[in-house]
């Protein structure tokens, strides 16, 4: 009766988390925190036991990481994002990658290999989400200014996520921390985020409204899910994680204009898997291994708290914001959770670290959280204290330091202008990047189907026109606008670098020159660029370059229809994003 | 990477579902054999085998089951069955008895062995609620004064679902047919419907609505599954199926004032859950094994459509509904569904059937599903063109049997009198049933934990005093309505049965003796049978008397008291099923 083995399973952990979710909201305590004890006291490790083969509770929990990845990206968005703010923005980047290094440093210092420090270092960058926004709301203070900075820095840090789980993957893989192998993977991982986002966008929202038209749930639900599952599917099979791959589609699905309809759908499942997700942590953890482990925990555990708090803080003050708010920003911060979780479930079944990573990723996480509602209700109690403490040179320091930030706030025209630029380069690097994704695409489908291939007797060269032809004639529009924005960007560095006042009557020439080569030179690069990623389908010299010869005759003589496909493509994308 | 080949499946399985549910919403077929025949097309059996190992998948997609059942419960209560109707309800015992019988029958004549022809029978008795419902929803019929009946027949049919299920669980298991332990199951099964709605009643509306009242969908969504699926643990124990113990919480849930919103969290639950189930099933269906039995599979359909069709249709006009709503109900219920893999299933994971059961109640499945909507579609051409065939005296026997029928309703004052008697008598047989049930745990608890009496030190007899006295004095509030109502019943029978105009000066005397007489004899009917149910417990003969006597003390000391404890239970449970 395996059958009803599980069912008994399944319900002893479901009747245990609804009892644990109804106390722990009694107590005003994260839900998170009591369903890891809850699972800790029904594991195989206590007296009691309950769940004795955890097994297929921890196959499905792990479906838990991937709705909870998906949720996530659905409460993302490239429009939140752009809303963050720049300073936020670096506050985050500061903050994640100061806490990676001194995790990877206190890893080292307890003497642990080079792997288990670097997982700890991941460990303990980033903050839980779900702690953070459950203690905002539950505080009553999430109407505050403060609350939205502490939103904007966890938006940023869900970005970071995906570049931390993708590099510890590949080290847990690969077994080497070289800069040249993260560099390499950096890059795919971009290719990868960047070109699922934009075939995403101009796809999955159009799919998912369709669908939501029929006015039906589970048809909308049961595809939905079908995306879900099959994008984190596509991660896993491109060598990335099954996390990523769900965060990327739900912040594509996030563009739909039902996307609140399909959140509103996902959030049980999302509710019943984390839950399951949570207690099955509980139920992987011997407390016996945590009184082995309880100094490195208790130390880790003040690290990460004291650490985040400080460079939240400090960070945010240094972007110009009071130091009252500053300082909520930064202990609404200070925990760890279910990222760490997630990454430490990874080094696990990758069996890159050491078995004591995991318990101890868990108990700091659990202390961490136990002590975070306190830690946010003293926050004002901190800053009064501070103020009462800091001599009166730093705090006239700190009152001339906003006032300077203050006059640094660029002026109009400047400002327009640099929007300009902004805007004409960031069009450029996208085409450019889809150029490089086509024959990247193209190379890829070399390397690994040529059985389709030979299945229509071509041969290796004849297979490498092919592909090169596809890849070539497909960025024909790409290449075009990418010409055309150089051209405007050209034509504006003129305008601003060459001034009348210095070049007198050589004015219109030098503007002309500088007009003309910019654009030549980014075709230019554009072809070596090309041409060195597509060496593996390069096919022979001569037809390679009638190819190209074809390419240059077609993009002349059919400009203007190109022109018409990019901008439509381009208007797609952009009426996905900015819909309101 | 266990890990990923789970998720891969899932995956699959999930890209496959949300493809079909677009593609038969579209082909306007119900979605439900969609999901099949996804799975055979991905299943192991097939060319193209994409989920190789469907042991996790199917594991999962038992959640389904509890699901669904849970679902229906929900949507079942005790307020919708009483307002189906007695001619409806003897409409779905008459169409489930006949179609059980007559599978048994089709099974026998196939010279399949007894088991096979029984478990057929059951897969035959009961129709689709998520195909009928479905078919009603989008044919734009469902406002008609038929949707009703089916309705009404299809939430009776969920009741008796029940039995059908105990009933085949207990042959699978004993594996014998016997009448005997038929009865001493329905019996047991009585008793743990009864006692479960009745404690259920109590407690578990109050429980979700006090955590409804917090606020927060997670918590009440992650508590309710706790309900639902240790409820479903609870009836695996006791000897039932996981199913009847979902389906009996769920329609407890449905009496707290929020069980819409908790629907409203489930239903996502259930759709995905509902999806994997039936894509489960495909999974297990080998093409070849269908072909193998093609004869009996469409055999079997066109017994079940017509046989259906023609009971319920002739059932419906023989209560008092024209011919063409008759007709219509009737084909609304011509197919089965969900119960049919429930049973398949059951009779399969039991090693209770033959192999080839299961394909083959899925063949039928199929085929009535993919039947059933246009069969609906033409019903009315049905209707008239048996207008047209019947022969004239056929046609008048229909019209005076409806006006023969308009003159049997009863007549004001006899309506009014018999409510009061069907109502005296309900209220009597639940506190029997409620005496019974307590004695009956009695016994159970003194069968199965003697463990905890001798750590007490209590001898044998010791323990059976105890356990016969709690069980005593815990009924008297129970025992002292009983005779309440029994009383009353006394009078009014007097009243009714004895006419002043036959007894004359007598009439008082003997309707005095009477209204003594009832609540005595009731009396005595309840101690003999609570000495016979509790013969197991029954303490030495003079301790039982002196506790009896004790009891009869208590009941007339604290009488008032009794009947006030006995009215607020009853009151708490009225309320809640007649709360609007």
């Amino acid at each position: 009766m395996h059958e009803i083995g599980f069912i008994r399973d399944l319900a002893i952990v479901m009747i245990v988390a609804g009892a644990t979710t109804i106390l722990f909201h009694r107590l005003r305590q994260p839900v998170l925190l009591g369903y890891i004890l809850a699972g800790v006291l029904i594991g195989p490790h206590t007296p009691g036991v309950l769940v004795a083969d955890p097994r297929t509770i921890n196959d499905i929990s792990n479906l838990g990481v991937v709705l909870l990845m998906f949720t996530l990206g659905l409460e993302f968005s490239i429009r939140k994002l752009r809303e963050v703010g720049i300073g936020v923005l670096v506050v985050a980047v500061a903050e994640v990658g100061v806490m990676l290094w001194i995790g990877y440093g206190l890893g080292e210092a307890f003497g642990w290999k080079g792997r288990d420090a670097l997982f700890l270092g991941g460990i303990m960058a980033l903050s839980s989400t779900m702690v953070a926004t459950r203690t905002l709301s539950e505080s009553g203070l999430g109407a505050l200014p403060f609350a939205r900075l502490v939103i904007g820095l966890l938006v940023a840090e869900d970005m970071l996520t995906i570049v931390i789980l993708t590099l510890l993957t590949a080290v847990a893989i690969g077994g080497s921390v070289e800069a040249s192998t993260a560099f390499t993977l950096i890059g795919h991982l971009g290719l990868f985020v960047v070109a699922g986002m934009i075939i995403g966008l101009l796809l999955v929202p159009r799919l998912v409204d369709y669908v939501a038209g029929f006015g039906r749930d589970e048809v909308l639900l049961v595809s939905t899910l079908g995306l879900c599952f099959g994008a984190s599917l596509l991660a896993a099979w491109m060598g990335f994680s099954v996390a990523l791959g769900a965060f990327l589609v739900g912040s594509v699905v996030a563009e739909a204009r039902s996307s609140e309809k399909v959140m509103h759908l996902i959030e049980p499942l999302r509710d019943m898997f984390a839950a399951l997700f949570f207690v099955a942590i509980g139920l992987k953890i011997d407390p016996a291994m945590l009184v082995q482990y309880a100094v490195p925990a208790l130390a880790i555990a003040a690290v990460v708290m004291t650490g985040k708090t400080v460079i939240c803080s400090l960070g945010m003050f240094a972007i110009g914001h009071d130091p009252r708010t500053a300082v909520r920003a930064g202990v609404s911060m200070a925990q760890i959770g279910e990222f760490s979780f997630v990454i430490a479930t990874l080094g696990l079944s990758l069996g890159a670290v050491s078995d004591f990573i995991y318990p101890v990723a868990v108990a700091v996480s659990v202390l961490c959280m136990a002590i975070s509602p306190y830690l946010v209700r003293s926050a004002d109690g901190l800053v009064n204290g501070m103020r009462r403490i800091a001599p009166s040179p730093m705090r006239l320091l700190v009152t001339s330091y906003s006032g300077w930030l203050e006059n640094l706030r660029p002026v109009n025209e400047n400002a327009v202008i640099a929007a300009m630029l902004r805007r004409l380069l960031m069009h450029i690097a996208i085409n450019v990047m889809l150029v490089v994704t086509l024959f990247v695409i193209g190379a890829y489908v070399n390397a690994h189907n040529w059985a389709w291939f030979s299945m229509f007797g071509l041969t290796r060269d004849a297979r490498h026109t092919v592909i090169w032809a596809a890849a070539l004639f497909l960025s024909l529009p790409l290449l075009i606008a990418v010409y055309r924005k150089a051209e405007a960007l050209g034509m504006l560095l003129a305008e601003l670098g060459i001034r009348e006042s210095y070049a007198g009557a050589y004015t219109r020439t030098i503007r002309g020159v500088l007009a003309r080569l910019i654009p030549l030179a980014t075709l230019f690069v554009l072809a070596v660029l090309v041409s060195a990623l597509g060496s593996t389908i390069l096919p022979p010299r001569g037809v390679a370059l009638s190819l190209a010869a074809a390419g240059v005759l077609v993009a002349v003589v059919l400009w203007r229809g190109l022109v018409r496909v990019h901008a439509r493509l381009q208007a797609a994308l952009r009426d996905t994003i900015a819909k309101e």
